[in-house]
């Protein structure tokens, strides 16, 4: 295996035998996914960088990695400083960085495949603010020098049966010829994988943690569909499926017909499809209508089937969890637990449901200081025990057939100080005033925010992340458009308004640098609420996640006696619907847990 | 005196005569203010219409006026549906009305000190789409066919002392030109009438309710500016407050300057300044950098004096206001009382204080479902008796020198329903949690609404209104940048960032329709705010504005503990500032009304 220092010289010679000056490496896909498979993890290749977002930049001189606040730390550790300067976004960016160190004259290369249109945008005009060009390159000239570079993945793709998607793949793509009319349009190019995966009630396994199949679609007016993916992921149940409405292509077929769109109104989405895309239909001489790819709210609105999928997939998730955190009540105070084995152990108590397909993402698993890093990752590095008077704290997620889960609980071993209990019950009561929230129809995600802040907030406190994400069923456990997070802040989302059938999650948080972390996630379900008198159609949530608080670090006089009955009402339901899936000591120690404060 | 349907004739013989095809009249002056002069009422004269807000678009055989959902009504009164269509705003837009109506090959007119460069640029898109044309004139051909015209006021300017200030205009001009610096720029454009009564410390009584005078200015890199003011305004005390280093020039004189700053970088904003400001300095050479006027932000955060002197205005207000609810709750009950009355006799308490200079706006005086119009202006045609058993709802505010005010009460005439309790004591309570909000620097308005709903919501009622505006120092009662409002709703404001020392409202409100209004309106000042252990600068709100709160509507069984001591301590504060002013039945009745609930 090359070193990082020769790599970046080879990506270099390359990059001069193609008479580029630099070239910008994205930490992304084809598709813009937030995971990646192992053939599009170029910038880990190039650097060593093991974190989820960054990009790099090349010059014939310089090198420069780009990452956010949370791999500050990280990026040192993992990427070479002899060959890489380390910047920070947003403070700085790619764009700005090649502007002030590129050469006038110069050209730098970039993928149009794996870039947004109106990051091109941007870019082209920082380089040429400076005298150089940014130039689209045909192949990924890291491709040319990664040669141990796996082949995208080739895993099958499964039906997602209609019991699970309430939904057939025809009834969805009916509406959205329905929506393509009205819009006077041809056909929507679909790029997002969750997209397509939802359109053709289809799964596939090339992507860690997300159960979908590298592949293209076009949708089109008629109802008919074309669906490019490589030709070896398909067998006869899938083309049964599909049926003779969607024609199939390989997946590297796609650029070649979108070049035959000439004279085609079509849809493509600004924010997920990228700018190879565009420049396709732009020189095919279709007419590209930037509109938000149309299965990205019916998608998010979860019909009936979906919500009872998913209410059964928590059933099974809170007991799992439930027993790993009996487990970890009777094997953390011994000593002896540390962040690995308790994931380990967490993970096995999923997999002995039957049922997990895969984890919903990367377990975060934060004993004392490690909790405070929002987006940790154990490694045999990092792997700290559980000692005693400290806190853990778990985020973890399942993905089951008929549902995506998300949970995080904080747990005390041992005694909390009372500033632990304190700040524990401020997310507590946020988490609760989120909870507790009833809303008018067109309500925001950006307008609930504070609610979950507020007590935060009083004593000068805050926490650095958003309050709820979107969740997908059996797909993306980051699923947008909706969002709850604070307002104008560049949070994408916030802005969607809530509907019944949406599922976020609700986790406000605290962290203490150096000591500790705390965040309360339950999954949430938005759904109608009526008022007598009411003059709004009204929204509330209806809380999805079961699995006991713990009661060790909630300091009741902080808490009014309404937000009180609540978590009485919540572990009610825990001891109702987790209580008869466990026995013996398990079950004793989950009635202790969820009777009343 | 011409009818409208003789000037809506003259008006076409006048476009006829420039050869335009049409023409758009909007309600505003040369500086976008709120309020304007008697000599830019051209909507008024041309249509009847006596709103605050709306515009017109003529053609040759049609003529339609656009107003807001406040206006529906009242439009239909004012204007004659022989010669206009009633159209809708955000609905359609005078745009898009023209696009429509407009024969191809149009040229329809406008007057680029009117209207801002971006609704040129939009208007201008939108006809082109049509095949027709948006053409600037010269000359507003209203004012040519407007016979009788006011002229501009020649009232006088005259000093606003620094004790009043807190701050000399040379000082607010250093800071400008250190800015402007920073910004490599040589000067600003100011032509928002506020900003420059601020800049210079000068105040004027040309429009009604704000007291500036018509101006504009450049302050330039140097220190030095450029003040463009009519010179009969001018006296000796002004010209020697302003010094050396202020050039006066005539008012009319300020086009032709713009024109010669040929080669000048030259701060404008495109929210504040017109369309003819850009295409002038463009035309003269000049690098326009459209940046905001740097008055807004140094002219919201108000210093000590100014709060001081605010502080001292509210003293003075609230005691009258509070004589008045004392006297309206003798009289009211007697009968006799009515909207036009009760509002003569508030103003009278006011002008006895000795030190109103003007009312801050025009007084809402609603009586039962008259409180439930948002911005009721009462008339003779709508006068109404305050009648038993009802609400009444007055918003009122007054200018001093030392501050301007802005307050809204609800009373009960006789015995408010249960249904008026439970909505008054909703709002109360969202008021309440706003006051009390805390919250760290950096937090904008928009973050903070949700507070001001969120028990109203929860019974499927809201307010389709802001929660806050920004409130001048003896200046515009309505004052930006910033705002509380919900996000993304098209409320400007909402996403600046809150900073200690600015002046906001506090008003959430209930609005039956055909029934009762309430609101309860408070100012508010953001200041810094202290919490052991914070770890961040922490922001809260102090009340500026006494008077008691109706205990008669107050559903003490909907109050926490919290939300009853705020009542209390509230009124205690209103009674240690007010009370020692009042004497006999009014001191009487106000220690009745603060003692504890």
């Amino acid at each position: 295996m090359s070193s990082y220092a020769d790599r970046l010289q080879a990506l270099r010679e390359e990059l001069a035998r193609r008479r580029l000056d630099g070239f910008v490496v994205p930490l992304t896909d084809e598709h813009m996914s937030e995971y990646v498979g192992a053939y599009a993890q170029r910038l880990a290749w190039l650097t060593g960088f093991q974190g989820s977002a960054g990009s790099a930049a090349i010059l014939p001189a310089e090198a420069a990695i780009f990452v956010d606040g949370r791999y500050t730390l990280q990026v040192r550790e993992q990427v070479s400083a002899e060959q890489w300067s380390y910047l920070s976004v947003p403070q700085t960016s790619v764009a700005a960085w090649l502007g002030e160190h590129a050469p006038t004259g110069a050209r730098i290369g970039y993928d149009p495949w794996l870039h947004t249109r109106s990051w091109v945008r941007q870019a082209t005009k920082a380089l040429e603010e400076k005298g150089a060009a940014l130039v689209a390159v045909e192949t990924n000239p890291v491709d040319t020098v990664w040669l141990d570079r796996p082949q995208p993945s080739t895993a099958r793709l499964v039906v997602h049966p209609d019991r699970f998607s309430g939904r057939s793949s025809a009834e969805k793509r009916a509406e959205m010829a329905d929506w393509l009319a009205s819009k006077k349009a041809d056909a929507a190019v679909l790029s997002a994988l969750d997209s397509i995966a939802w359109t053709f009630n289809l799964r596939g396994s090339d992507v860690e943690r997300t159960p979908v199949a590298l592949a293209y679609a076009i949708v089109n007016a008629d109802g008919t569909a074309d669906l490019f993916v490589a030709p070896e992921k398909i067998d006869d149940a899938v083309v049964q499926h599909l049926g003779n409405a969607v024609r199939l292509h390989p997946r590297a077929a796609f650029p070649e017909r979108l070049a035959r769109l000439t004279g085609k109104r079509v849809v493509a989405d600004p924010d997920r499809a990228v700018a190879a895309i565009f420049s396709t239909l732009d020189q095919a001489g279709a007419t590209v209508l930037p509109l938000r790819d149309p299965a990205v709210l019916p998608k998010a609105i979860k019909n009936e089937a979906e919500i009872a999928g998913h209410d059964a997939a928590q059933v099974r998730d809170g007991a799992a969890l439930t027993r790993f955190l009996h487990w970890l009540s009777v094997e953390a105070p011994k000593g002896g637990v540390d962040e690995l084995s308790a994931q380990a152990r967490l993970q096995a108590f999923r997999e002995e449901t039957g049922a997990l397909k895969d984890l919903s993402f990367d377990t975060i698993s934060g004993a004392g200081p490690n909790g405070a890093v929002v987006h940790y990752r154990v490694s045999e590095e990092t792997n700290r025990p559980l000692e005693r008077n400290s806190l853990y704290l778990v985020d973890s997620g399942g993905q089951y057939q008929d549902g995506t889960t998300d949970v995080t609980r904080t747990v005390a071993v041992g005694t909390p100080t009372a500033e632990m209990r304190d700040r524990f019950t401020r997310v507590l009561k946020g988490h609760i005033a989120l909870a507790r929230a009833v809303f008018p129809q067109g309500t925001r995600g950006s307008q609930l925010d504070t609610l979950a802040r507020q007590y935060l907030w009083a004593v000068g406190l805050d926490y650095a992340h958003g309050t709820g994400h979107g969740v997908g069923s059996f797909l993306s456990v980051h699923e947008g458009p909706q969002r709850i997070a604070p307002g104008g802040s560049g949070f994408a989302g916030g802005d969607e308004p809530l509907a019944a059938g949406m599922i976020l999650s609700n986790e406000p948080g605290y962290y203490k640098t150096g000591e500790y972390g705390i965040r309360i996630e339950n999954l949430v379900l938005v759904e109608p609420r009526q008022a007598a008198g009411a003059e709004k159609p009204l929204l509330g949530f209806r809380t999805l996640t079961f699995a006991p608080i713990d009661r060790a670090l909630i300091d009741l006089a902080l808490l009014t006696a309404d937000e009180r009955a609540w978590i009485d009402g919540y572990h009610a339901e825990v001891q109702a619907i987790v209580g008869p899936q466990l026995d013996g000591a398990a079950a004793d120690w989950l009635k202790d847990q969820t009777a009343p404060l």
